[in-house]
């Protein structure tokens, strides 16, 4: 599916269930974006977390933990939450996230050049 | 562009750099993970500096600090770059990002049912 | 109590738990900073997400979640997590934290001086 | 130094430069949590963005980066101002960060008393 579309739909829900994407003044806007980047970390915390006990039981064998194929589930679940937060964020910037990602990867092919072999 | 060819591409990027996707072991597999997760979390850290510079002048007259309009092509730039990230993730997790948001888009449709008007 | 030693039972807890502070190389001691870092932010993470639900409470009045005071001591249990990652950080990277956070205070009087009334 | 000795240095500091601690309303108190969270992501941000840069170079030795000695000064560095925000989340809550960490510390004691030797 192309992202556009993904990222439409998001907004269309968040809309009907009172997520604000649309505001008045740019001071409604930036607290707007607070939210939504306070709930992308409570997101990225959630990966972590679940994260940092899979790596303990590599480095503390006697630590009761889920190993990495047991935890594969849950942490695509939270990086899909993250995507989620990240394109709210994007329009609310009034952002064409698809865009931005090309025009990111055209700077990076530059700036990692001397690291192609 | 559909999700999955972005991805694509930059992955392929990536492999070209020597930043790697796949792995022999889930100890490594785990470690790259950690690395793209510390990576990820520098991206939203320059988000979160950016944006904090913007509320700062709202909040305190006196301070000097950037416009929100002065700051969202940088807000932008930025969410690309965790997007990158996230796509790595996503890949070194063999997650398919599309399937993964749309999957939680359902979940949410319904857990979020009561907001509905 | 003195900053530095809390933060000396903090490790010598780790210690005996096998949560290591001190390393043989630079690259084993990098490997342990990321581990800790990433045990920080799913800290952090939980913090936000807390918080998030204190927050949609005051701009979606149907959402269901908790006050402000009833989410208070978890969200303070939270930042007690915080700390002792912070801890753990900054005795891998042989600092002194109080001395640390002393200079950057002197630092910061310098800086924001413009604010002050 | 006492722990509550520093922070209350740190937020005679804040109050003279107009960055609040008490508020009038727990949405008002919300918000300043909310704004000083966003400013410890953005601390950890540089941190994490910091210790990448260090781990590139073991894992990519093409990659032009800092040692971890290099780098050392300014992740000190960058945990102190992760302290500091910490600090103010604290006060905001009420909460006494020290009884809060020792607090922590003995439900630590007895949560990883199986991994003691």
């Amino acid at each position: 599916m192309q992202l556009s579309e993904i990222i439409e739909r998001q907004i269309a829900a968040d809309s009907r269930r009172g997520f604000p994407t649309s505001f008045e003044s740019d001071s409604d806007r930036h607290d707007q974006l607070m939210r939504d980047l306070v709930g992308l970390v409570g997101e990225v915390g959630e990966f972590a977390d679940l994260l940092k006990k899979v790596g303990l039981v590599f480095s503390n064998p006697d630590y009761k933990g889920p190993s990495l194929a047991d935890a594969e589930p849950q942490l695509r679940s939270e990086l899909a939450d993250v995507a989620i937060y990240l394109f709210r964020l994007s329009v609310i910037l009034k952002g064409d996230l698809e865009n931005d990602i090309l025009k990111k990867m055209k700077t990076n092919d530059l700036r990692y050049q001397y690291l192609e072999k």
